[in-house]
């Protein structure tokens, strides 16, 4: 079905992402999966490339493209390519506004540089050991102490968090509640900054996914990311471009799914024919095709209306969970499909299985999703 | 989440509808209910009022619009009206097609002013009792004879059946299966045209479904609509439009079960606090909502798509049954969130929940659906 | 797959309610849905027929059996029947209780022999417009004034409502909610005491659900069922009971939706073979085979361990709402295999997911029966 | 609720591989992880511990239960430990009626002693590349030859496959399709036969699935089980055994899901409150709750009913489907109830979720089983 989001600008952006990964990433993939984590060259290169800081300012080295498309087209590549490690997808889609809207001139003028050539990593700290869901319940603390910031605590699951040059973390700079929440960056070699076990996950292994210790962490006021104790609604303005983000990820990798599932539904042949002829496999396959089609029309619809700034947090929350349970359950249909070959790591389908399970827990849960559809709804 | 779709006159046209509706069916819609069938005189009101043909030429007497929009609204109007006995989507978004498309200048000129004026009610005959899904199994049969065709055989489930003054009928008029099919014009009147019971249904009961036989019954060869033998492609070609109409009603059915319901569940209180606050159907409501708008998405882009002459066999085909199944699911959950109230009749939930339950059977079953969508994926 | 709950006793009970229903109620029904009521006489044959009070004392006229295995073959058969319009499960398994365990023995001797011969047919008030879930909200007073109580208030959805001769109704006689509830016959020609409208349902259109009002209604104090102020936990001990009868119920009418579809899909033909043998289909009734299979099973196991005195109230929550959110599935799929005819209603398939639409509804939602289970699971 | 299948000896059995499992797998099942199979030794101890041939004749060193219970009961235990690399279930509960049913004196004298004992690990090997739902297309041939079979062909995905010492292999003997399959035992060290690579795979990480070939392997005639040509029906007869083996692991890991997840959920806090005490996941538990104690009675009714001789081939696989995916929706919504942990393989729950992909793929897929009971209900 015909879609009109994407013009010819777009897709030659895409074959450029579509050409680095397959050259930069793909071949090294399996090794970074079994090291769990990428090499940090790939950061470098893409920043060459032009594919970190699209809508970053070009006075900064960014594309100065304010465009959302462009990112979905990198997100969507990444996904095609099975290249779940590249954590660019957080650096551009959900760190970069904090570091383009909310930061005066000169922490611009110290970071964005790095952001788009890839010297700088970035990563966001919001997740604690005790406070998930429950954004407002950071404990992490941030004391004023002259000239510094002093942070004590722990945050835990950060994407990019072994290699980030920089993270953004969610502070507590008051006991008010999420009126106390403040954003402080905190970059490698601030004293009392330490890194915990990288995390053995079910799936993304080529992800650093890390634990984060602040042991009277001291780093420099000026890090101070948007105002103080404001930091709570400075999330909430940017949790909308993160759903959006992965729920643009979740549509492409239930496309790749069901092609690759489609491929060889019609080529594996089962009592003398191809499965996917099975009228119960063809409905199946006819009902994912729908539901995917239908996926892809939606999110394509998000885009276009966060670039029109019209994009609302019910909608995104919508566009999140739907896209994400669906991915899940395209999944699933497909491992079955596969018979006993979903179940070799091996096959591109099983992988994707185990790489999208997270999609509907992170960047908030499926249940918090509702949770604020239907506070919108006035329930 | 804004839509896009409709522009200024579309709106313009939604309110003559919705007036229209307030004024000349509202308030007869329960007697109709109790008669089984609705006002032989509302179909001339309608016309008068500009809301018969809208796409036709005006030479007969038509709006002129080629623009679905016109007849989406329509729809959407008479769902959002309850108006469940009002054939106008058949007439419209269904026969229009076969009369305007197939005909020569001279059936145009015969039928089309009556077709905008409200005297002549259409309806379209292919199911029999034994050949639904399978239309080319179709065995009424018109037999050539002089410069006539002679009807035998009986159709079944036929929407405006009692009050339609012509009748697109789907014949048989060779034995060569879907080679053989050819359509024919039957008027109120034609000797051995006869009608059957007035089916008692679950729901859109002021309806008239009917019954239909034909018993050497006679009709002048000038009757025939488009090519003889080519019948079962016309039928193809004019599918997607009856679909999309199909899925166009489910949408705005399932948009005000939603509206209802919300309403009961922020007004209805159990346990000290609105029902609608107890977190399992704050979630169920907000995921309805969720696929309301997703569908409501999806619907409109087919909409659009279909005006520019792009929408598929297979692209209809998602959107039948896939908002016709949701419409279900809604009413069936929306039921559920009425308790007692749900079962019963006076409740508009309840007469939603029957008047939809057919949506996924005419117009091709969800399965056949499932058929059209595997088929194209070549499976 | 064998059972091993029923002796040969039972199968014997079960032929004479089967010759009961094919000669008293069978030929009748239709008329009596058209009445919106059935025939006071058939409570009388039923009674002459050893169909009411099978485990009411013999002293009373009873059958004398402590063994709920009666009562359930006898709800299997009225629906196996399609006899909806008869209350007798509302009798045998939701009344009886009341009137054995609780009451006086000059209670006993006043109701149970009429109980027993169908002079006397019961129904239970408990659901009011403002308080259906929330039993403990129930508002209806009774104030004790000398020897009387003295009754205000109104009751909705009470199934035999109008052709109850005593109605065990729940009152409010202190206002320490759950701690303040009472039980009080009221019976016919009572003072005050009047009904309201015949309720028009989406289904068990024989039955005559009703309102009651109670305007200074006054009946005898002897007429006290139980203890004053512990009806609320007469109620909660007697609920399993009726969440029984209900789940009993709800496995013969899927097992009848399933013969009847088996029937039908092995028989109407589409594209030149039975629907049945498509794969979708197919799947799905073996699918549906399968759970009313298990379904089966756990409701006898529960029957069995009711009458070892075992049932927990979670246990009866658990089937009630399982079986009867399986019995609307495997009705909403049948009506769906019937095509067209499974939305007409001389079709039992469509009757049959007309009547069961409030088996997830009455005798505690499934939403309640899921509160019960989560907060006997600690949470 | 109380199930009274297990009886005092089958709870002292239970406590037996309780105490064995916690002695001699728990301790090591991480490295056997690592490892990518379990230690040989294990094998012997738990032969010498009478784990191993519960049902074989004590004159072999059975133990002489002609009991499934005691399987079942192994196999319940060995999912609550966690140690899904032990293949005993393979064994005992699918490989021994092979042999014990199939074999000749000579042979049970020769295979049964190691197979109690634990120094004969089996296996048994249907599937191939080309093979797997379509038993009846195995290409693997055994030619007669003299006094040996010769074959040729290859097999994959067999449980136990690097370990076993005796293969039972499934062989063409016959091109008469169903009517040409036998069963040749191959023994370690024959000529000719390979194992392949240990399968990298989702789950099920300590256990030893893995590729076999045969190259001109040739085997004593003496070692053809049952008779030939025969191989196809002596599978039908066992397959219900393992049918209902996997059920019954199935509800024992769901139990197991369960009891972790609730544990979590009542410890767990968001929001200042426990997750479990939302009432979305109150209710999601509850129903999972709900669906395990059915699939409990269900699956143990089918145990009593196999030790009678009369589980049918058709209610194995209604056990077998539903079980198997039951299994896997507690998995999967016992992972999101854990939030970001459950992506941690450290957590059991991720651990469970992996490990149970493959049930409703092995031993038969859930589109097999519907496919055969679809067939038994003559469609
Ligand atoms: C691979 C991975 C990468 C991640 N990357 C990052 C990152 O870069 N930065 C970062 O800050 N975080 C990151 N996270 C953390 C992630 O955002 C959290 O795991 C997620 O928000 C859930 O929090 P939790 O794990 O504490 O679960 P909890 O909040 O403990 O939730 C447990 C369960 O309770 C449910 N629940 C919670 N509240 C409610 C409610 N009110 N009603 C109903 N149900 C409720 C949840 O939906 C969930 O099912 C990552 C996590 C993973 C696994
Ligand atoms: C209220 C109402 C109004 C209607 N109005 C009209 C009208 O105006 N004009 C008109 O011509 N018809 C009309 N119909 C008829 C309607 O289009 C048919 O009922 C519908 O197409 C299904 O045909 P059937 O009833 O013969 O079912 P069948 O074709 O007998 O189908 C029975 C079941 O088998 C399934 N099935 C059939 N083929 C397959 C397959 N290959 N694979 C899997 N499953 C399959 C179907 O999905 C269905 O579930 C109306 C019907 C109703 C109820
Ligand atoms: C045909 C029929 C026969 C009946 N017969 C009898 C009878 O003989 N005697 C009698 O006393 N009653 C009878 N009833 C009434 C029946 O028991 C009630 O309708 C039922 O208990 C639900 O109450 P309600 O209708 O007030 O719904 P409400 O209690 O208003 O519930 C509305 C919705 O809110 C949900 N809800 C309520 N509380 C919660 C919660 N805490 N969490 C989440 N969701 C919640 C419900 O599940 C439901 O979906 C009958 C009803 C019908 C329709
Ligand atoms: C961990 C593991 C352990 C195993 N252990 C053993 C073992 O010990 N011994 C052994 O012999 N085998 C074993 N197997 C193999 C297993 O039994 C097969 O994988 C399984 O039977 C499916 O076969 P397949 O993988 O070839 O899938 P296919 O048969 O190719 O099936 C692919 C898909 O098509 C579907 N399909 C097939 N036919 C139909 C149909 N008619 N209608 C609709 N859909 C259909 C299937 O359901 C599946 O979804 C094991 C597999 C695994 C993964």
């Amino acid at each position: 079905m015909e879609q009109h989001l994407y013009e010819p600008v777009h897709e030659e952006f895409r074959d450029l992402c579509r050409r680095f990964l397959t050259r930069e990433a793909v071949p090294h993939h399996d090794r970074w999966e079994a090291d769990g984590i990428v090499d940090r060259e790939v950061w470098r290169k893409a920043g060459a490339a032009g594919l970190l800081g699209m809508d970053v300012d070009p006075e900064y080295g960014g594309g100065g493209q304010q465009d959302f498309r462009f990112n979905a087209v990198l997100d969507e590549e990444i996904v095609a390519a099975g290249c779940s490690g590249l954590g660019f997808g957080l650096h551009n889609d959900v760190a970069a506004p904090y570091l383009t809207d909310l930061t005066t001139d000169d922490q611009r003028k110290r970071w964005l540089p790095g952001f788009c050539s890839g010297d700088l990593v970035t990563a966001i700290a919001m997740s604690e050991p005790g406070a998930g869901s429950d954004l407002a319940g950071v404990r992490t603390s941030a004391v004023r102490d002259g000239n510094s910031y002093v942070l004590n605590g722990q945050k835990t699951f950060i994407t990019n968090g072994e290699m980030a040059d920089l993270v953004v973390v969610v502070v507590r700079t008051s006991d008010q509640g999420a009126h106390g929440v403040s954003l402080v960056a905190v970059e490698t070699g601030a004293p009392g900054f330490s890194r915990g076990r990288r995390l053995a996950k079910v799936g993304l292994k080529a992800n650093d996914t890390a634990e984060l210790f602040f042991d009277d962490c001291r780093v420099p006021a000026e890090n101070l990311i948007g105002t103080e104790n404001h930091g709570f609604y400075h999330l909430m303005g940017n949790l909308p471009r993160e759903r959006l983000s992965i729920a643009v990820a979740a549509v492409a990798a239930a496309e790749k799914l069901l092609a690759v599932t489609l491929e060889y539904a019609r080529s594996r042949e089962a009592f003398g024919r191809p499965i996917g002829k099975f009228q119960h496999n063809r409905f199946l396959l006819a009902e994912l095709d729908t539901e995917v089609t239908i996926a892809r029309t939606f999110v394509n619809h998000c885009v276009a209306e966060f670039n029109a700034g019209r994009l609302s947090v019910t909608d995104a929350a919508k566009a999140k969970w739907w896209t994400t349970e669906l991915q899940n359950k395209v999944a699933d249909r497909c491992v079955q499909l596969h018979g006993g070959y979903g179940f070799m790591l091996e096959y591109p389908v099983a992988k994707a299985w185990l790489d999208g399970r997270v999609q509907t827990i992170y960047g908030g849960t499926t249940e918090i999703m509702k949770e604020i559809i239907g506070r919108g709804l006035g329930l």
